[in-house]
């Protein structure tokens, strides 16, 4: 019998008063549990990704404010301890819209009572999180249902969008578990999302934690995939989708949806309602990110010896280039799967959800 | 003034009466030429992949066999030493190819001359190897001239097809040197082709060799890139192409083909006639090698104390699928180019080669 009770990828113990979080720098290697008890160890977590996903970074920094206000209560120290947390990840969304929201729970009341409201809107967030990505996995095994597939359903994913990049179920894979659950025989492709390897690093490790079967795949190998018909549908994430339903995710979605389409894939992303951007028109707004090309020119691994090591992989002189991101149109969208139904990937079906509500 | 003088994989040192190579194993860390002067050093070179590329991998057999002939002439070493070269490799088309073309030019002569006569066809086949790629190159930038693009003109090329896979110039990359040779301002986009690599290994290596101006991508960036205008063209190898014009290459062609095509950026296949499998009437019809999954679980590079190590990628117990190769069907090729001139990929344009060689 499949439980998600210790698929989880951070946990509040009530006991010692503090947070436990997955170090996922280590991961595939090694599974850490850190305690963060203090602001400057909460934004440590944040800076260096030892937590990485949007909503896994919002809820995080949820509790690190909570926590600096069990020190010091005071409206002062509320915005210092805010501006340090937003400061560990400029551009991610989620981190600012959590603490707006912790903020306005604890403004307007007296210090006394600030640092027990501020823990109860962490923990609220994050029991919403919970109830969201999960019904992001309902919605997604009703489209999962439609594909009547004989035998063993074959999904493929890119980057990580499971429990590790949200609290439990995840967004992409939360229609997986789901299924799984249910006793849907299931498999999972997962590419290994060149040059960070979330795929390989976090994904494969987590579906393994969770006893669902996957084979690592070169993020190149996904088309021919599709053409010899072992793949039944597509799901990935989104780290933020435009008002028309232009999709931004991690460098090499475009690619996945351009093969689903010529081979009659159906191509869905899991788009919590968080990750929708109504003021932008067009996926043609969003600056794409791009990064150090040392993510490119080096890995690290675990050497002969079990230790971590780095190591350089092309000629000195060698440069990359390395954009973070990219947007997949619409029109390749077969749905957009949220917390509040599937929807076309479309003005119209935008306007649907908002409808949903 | 560009030379390619030097950027040459396999060399006849007339002196020495031996064969010298670059282990391309050591790349791009390490630029070593080895001496072949023995069919089993021969043997070692082509089986342990020091070198590789189908073309080069026949003329380095035909030398293999030339110079076993040195030591023992006789019919029954010839067909001995062609049985141990064949075997290095099993799959290379161009390694029975090449053997079969220097024992024809032995069969008939008495053993005292055999020797003699299998050198001066194995240096024949290397002649030719390189003027049939300077003609492949001269005809790519025919097409690379046609597109008239304001200033850089910007290539995208997928694993190696360069002068490391051929003698000299290569099949996909000789348009662009001749361009550049030509003082055109150019620059590659080069596909770090996972999961060997072989793009940041080799491609961008020899292009540096080169002085051609060059930036690794990771194979996840290549349709953002199309998306965003920065590549005027794509130009890639073959290992086999079908009599329909279905193209079989490097793992990831294929998603690169698709994105040409979505943001009409041409994409050409360099295609020696000797890579044509005119017996084989669709891509349907070639088998995809599926290679050893250590191939994705594992990676060397350079650590820092400069020594090449191994690290492993993905956690204890993962598995992965291999598949080596893909199909780019015929409908997505812009042009083959040969040394006998640009054909469409089609039926009709494979019967126009045949009549024009």
């Amino acid at each position: 019998m499949f439980s998600n009770d210790n698929l989880c990828s951070l946990r509040w113990d009530p006991v010692g008063q503090a947070v436990e979080i997955i170090d996922q720098t280590l991961l595939p290697h090694t599974l850490r549990w850190c305690h963060l008890d203090s602001l400057a160890v909460f934004c440590h977590a944040i800076s260096s990704m030892q937590v990485r996903g949007a909503p896994l970074i919002g809820i995080t920094a949820a509790f690190g404010l909570a926590r600096a206000l069990t020190e010091d209560a005071s409206t002062e120290n509320l915005e210092r301890a805010s501006a340090a947390l937003l400061a560990t990840r400029p551009t991610a969304v989620n981190l600012r819209w959590a603490l707006q929201l912790v903020a306005g729970a604890v403004y307007g009341l007296e210090p006394a009572r600030r640092a027990e409201a501020a823990l109860n809107k962490a923990l609220a967030l994050r029991g919403e999180d919970i109830a969201n990505c999960a019904r992001i996995g309902e919605h997604g095994l009703q489209l999962l249902r439609a594909l009547q597939v004989d035998g063993t359903l074959n999904i493929m994913t890119h980057c990580n969008a499971g429990w590790l990049a949200t609290i439990q179920w995840g967004t992409a894979l939360a229609p997986v578990y789901k299924a799984f659950a249910a006793g849907t025989s299931v498999h999972v492709w997962v590419s290994e999302t060149r040059p960070r390897n979330q795929g390989m690093n976090l994904t494969a490790w987590e579906l393994q934690r969770a006893g669902v079967p996957c084979t690592i795949v070169a993020d190149n190998s996904c088309g021919q995939l599709m053409r010899e018909g072992r793949v039944d549908c597509v799901i990935v994430g989104s780290d933020r989708t435009a008002a028309n339903g232009d999709v931004c995710n991690k460098v090499g979605t475009y690619l996945k949806a351009l093969a689903a389409r010529a081979n009659d894939v159906p191509f869905y992303v899991a788009v919590p309602e968080s990750t929708i951007d109504w003021s932008c028109v067009s996926g043609a707004r969003i600056p794409i990110e791009e990064r150090d090309e040392a993510e490119i020119l080096t890995i690290a691994g675990l050497d002969a010896a079990g230790e971590v090591r780095e190591v350089n992989l092309a000629a000195p002189g060698s440069r990359a280039l390395n954009p973070a991101f990219d947007i997949t149109p619409a029109e390749l969208v077969s749905a957009l799967v949220t917390e509040h139904g599937s929807f076309a990937a479309s003005p119209d079906g935008l306007a649907r959800l908002k409808l949903a509500k």
